[in-house]
């Protein structure tokens, strides 16, 4: 049993064609099933412009645009908690670029911090094969500071200090309430 | 001013041409621009199929189709806690049929009342222009009961027992976080 373990333990399953979205999917998936939480990504909005309606058979869209999403991918409710984030990743090897969030995430999860909700980015490193759970609050810091002449990217360096990082796993692939339950454990649980 | 407020409270608001969904996303502005609530309607998912990427211009969406929500429409967060809610109206003016309820909704506000969360519908009778928050647990016990031979309807009596009548106001047009502060305030909160 020690000899599987250590084998999937090695398995890179970061590397097997599935995206940062689907491994997350996967994982909400695991966590519904038995259970532990209730995560859903949410669709992607679309702005439709002409539809018809064949008799006998479904409507279809005949036109239609993508549209930005006002609020972060994913949401749900774990432990009592409602639960938000986004997911990023960058092929940068030495910080995690900014550009990357929109102004509308980030203001979004403030206006869920603000009434208790628990947000953070699930960001990955895509060629250093890193996934980090970072808080929001910790991310707002750097977004605030380009403002004022700051970094437009988070260094590895201040990633690793502040961020949790999340090792893929088997059943979830990617265990990331393990990392949330630190945050609502911590003593000075502010979020 | 006293006039002034009864003049207004006289306005049928539900009789100007906005759907429920309308006057709920109104109502959900209204809470998210005074730091009240953060709660959106999902997007609809949409299963697409082709689309085309003219030059210089946006992706255009050629052929999709309208998925099945695996969820409720709207979710968010309110006082620290998750919110999940699906709206429905009927023409009926004696009982709500059940049959406005699909069940992966009902099975999806069972999971995160498992979670904590606090869920519920929305529902209108459009011909009595009532309004009623009613307990995703009190939908449940007749959803139940339909397998048992129970009716497929909730009587409108039950459901003026049951049920938090919302009256009509003006900002926000519907205000039903008061009713959900009754269910979180009650003393025997279990949502
Ligand atoms: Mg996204
Ligand atoms: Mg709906």
């Amino acid at each position: 049993a020690k000899a599987t373990r250590s084998k999937f333990a090695n398995v890179n399953f970061g590397d097997r064609g599935m995206s940062l979205e689907e491994e997350l999917n996967a994982s909400n998936t695991y966590y519904l099933e038995n259970g532990i939480a209730v995560i859903h990504k949410k669709p992607t909005p679309i702005q439709i412009v002409k539809v018809d309606y064949p008799s006998r058979s479904a409507a279809v869209i005949r036109e239609a645009y993508f549209q930005h999403a006002s609020t972060t991918d994913y949401n749900g409710v774990y432990r009592g908690k409602y639960l938000d984030f986004e997911a990023k990743e960058t092929k940068s090897k030495t910080a995690f670029p900014l550009k990357n969030f929109h102004e509308h995430q980030i203001e979004h999860m403030r206006q869920c911090l603000q009434q208790g909700g628990i947000c953070f980015v699930i960001i990955r490193f895509a060629v250093l094969e890193r996934l980090f759970l970072l808080r929001a609050t910790d991310l707002n810091s750097y977004w605030d500071r380009q403002a004022t002449g700051g970094r437009k990217s988070i260094p590895l360096a201040d990633v690793e200090q502040l961020a949790t990082e999340i090792h893929y796993h088997i059943n979830p692939l990617i265990p990331y309430l393990d990392a949330v339950d630190l945050i609502m454990d911590a003593p000075s649980s502010s979020h």
